[in-house]
């Protein structure tokens, strides 16, 4: 019997082009992806596009989907931009596509009598957190009108209405709290820390440390994410909701990540401090004890492991565009 | 020369009609007003139906602001139900009256060049605090898959699209974070406690107090909260958007309230203690110092003679509903 099929919209983007993936070849669901192509690139699908089982259609969700868009049992609504760089540029956008594109969602599988959604929502919903680490019930520390309030408030409004569809319409929904995520087919020049210390390695620049470099991160690799995310979308129990925070809880500092970043690239360059710019202080680690609980899920690549990984798809992009 | 017209979305709600009111007979502007007539009522707005710089416009801004509504110099975006008893209704309207609502109301806005939006935001933006007063810069404790998390969160996101928008397109907005409002025009089902004390007195029934009644609550009668929207909204300089709470600081525990609202009625009603339930138990109190700086506003009507004057109108509409 075949498999039922899965909506995934954000599907060109990072995460989302990974989640088809997996979805299609591993686990043998028909996969209807759903992208503006707003910061998502079909290039990210190329290996997938001759797949019949594989569709794609340009949409942007703050739009009702066509309602000629086929049924499927679960959607994962995966479409938003997370990174600043992207954030920064259409502070609207991204609340729309949080808030009116999740309606728009919700409203589909309403229609078309989808099982479950799964929403991305994010760790940045605990915005600038006084505890460490945050556990799903800490309420966050979040200023409405600071700088990113647009992606951290339209994120937490969007859990909000997916709680609101749940108990008005009966519809099953999944919150995941995605915390920081890297690995191949990330953005280059997303301003994370992952791409651009990368980045700077490869083409022999020297790797740039804000402040003393002592911040803590934690980074976990995309097929862990993947992992965990399909695993709350599919295998847990029908009245589980989350949220569940789905990310990595092993401390790095900036400083150690550079180092790692220089040994796997086997790159000369040196680490060069500039003075600590705003807002670049906070420390978000997920407790994810309610993970492991739920989903049975803990990441399980090392960062040195999935750096390597990662600076081999950097290395090809990097040279692919040398070319060009 | 005449003055500039005064757009009032949400105006034939309880405080939006006040608004209105004092904006034409007082102030002397021509207004046009909006509502979707959802929880306001055209009985609210009775006397100024016939004034010919009064206009009545029955629109919903989840849907845009149709193109041949006359453009004002200011907007005063007042839309969005406000008590749990009419949120708890249709959860997915308040989030979407709160962030597409006034998305609409901010493109008219640009569009028909208008000069400042002011957005009614609200005390419950931050949730169920642990500090008391609450201060602008307190960035609250809100949980978002809480009960009312739709409105709560809606209220925080539109205040982040306000400053969106101030940013990415020059637009003034000014953001007022009203708190508890009662007075004549309030509605007498909504579930607030100063409703439900009235008209349980003015009925002669028992007043229902949950808990102990030591509950703490503070109360700015409307004519008061009117004064200081439209200070905030027309009278501060440009530059400045606040968020900036607006309520009374004066403590009034429930249980003081229910002997006022006793005497103010010459009820004999006796004071009924039930069970707590759960989510009565939060403490909002604004801290008002920088109204008091920015406006050089603080309510001034004494509870004693706000519930006097508000009990005269419950008086009204439950004669006048008893004899129909």
């Amino acid at each position: 019997m075949a498999k039922g099929g899965v909506m995934v919209t954000g599907g060109a983007g990072f995460i989302g082009a990974h989640v088809c993936r997996k979805l299609l070849e591993e686990l043998g669901h028909p996969v209807i992806c759903l992208d503006n192509l707003s910061t998502g690139s079909v290039d990210n699908l190329a290996d997938l596009l001759a797949n019949p089982d594989f569709t794609f259609v340009e949409h942007d969700i703050t739009h009702p989907i066509p309602e000629d868009v086929p049924k499927c049992l679960y959607i994962l609504n995966l479409a938003c931009p997370g990174s600043p760089v992207f954030l920064q540029r259409d502070k609207e956008k991204a609340i729309l596509t949080s808030i009116l594109g999740l309606r728009n969602v919700l409203r589909f599988a309403i229609t078309s009598r989808s099982e479950t959604v799964f929403q991305a929502s994010t760790g940045a919903v605990y915005g600038d957190p006084e505890v460490t680490p945050q556990r799903e019930s800490y309420p966050g520390r979040v200023n409405p009108v600071g700088p990113l309030a647009c992606y951290e408030e339209g994120k937490r409004a969007a859990e909000a209405l997916c709680l609101a569809y749940r108990e008005q319409c009966g519809i099953r929904v999944k919150i995941g709290r995605l915390f920081n995520t890297y690995g191949p087919g990330m953005h280059l020049n997303a301003g994370t820390v992952v791409a651009n210390f990368l980045t700077q390695a490869l083409r022999g620049q020297p790797l740039t440390v804000y402040g003393d470099g002592r911040q803590i991160r934690t980074f976990c690799y995309i097929d862990d994410m993947v992992d965990g995310i399909l695993r709350l979308a599919m295998d847990t129990p029908g009245e589980f909701t989350g949220p569940l925070n789905l990310g990595s809880d092993v401390e790095v500092s900036i400083r150690e990540l550079a180092e790692i970043v220089l040994e796997v690239t086997a790159a000369k360059s040196e680490i060069r401090t500039l003075p600590a710019s705003a807002g670049t202080a906070r420390l978000r680690r997920p407790e994810i004890g309610l993970a492991k609980q739920q989903l049975g899920w803990e990441p399980t690549t090392g960062l040195q492991e999935g750096l390597e990984k990662t600076a081999a798809y950097f290395r090809t992009v990097l040279e692919t565009s040398a070319e060009t």
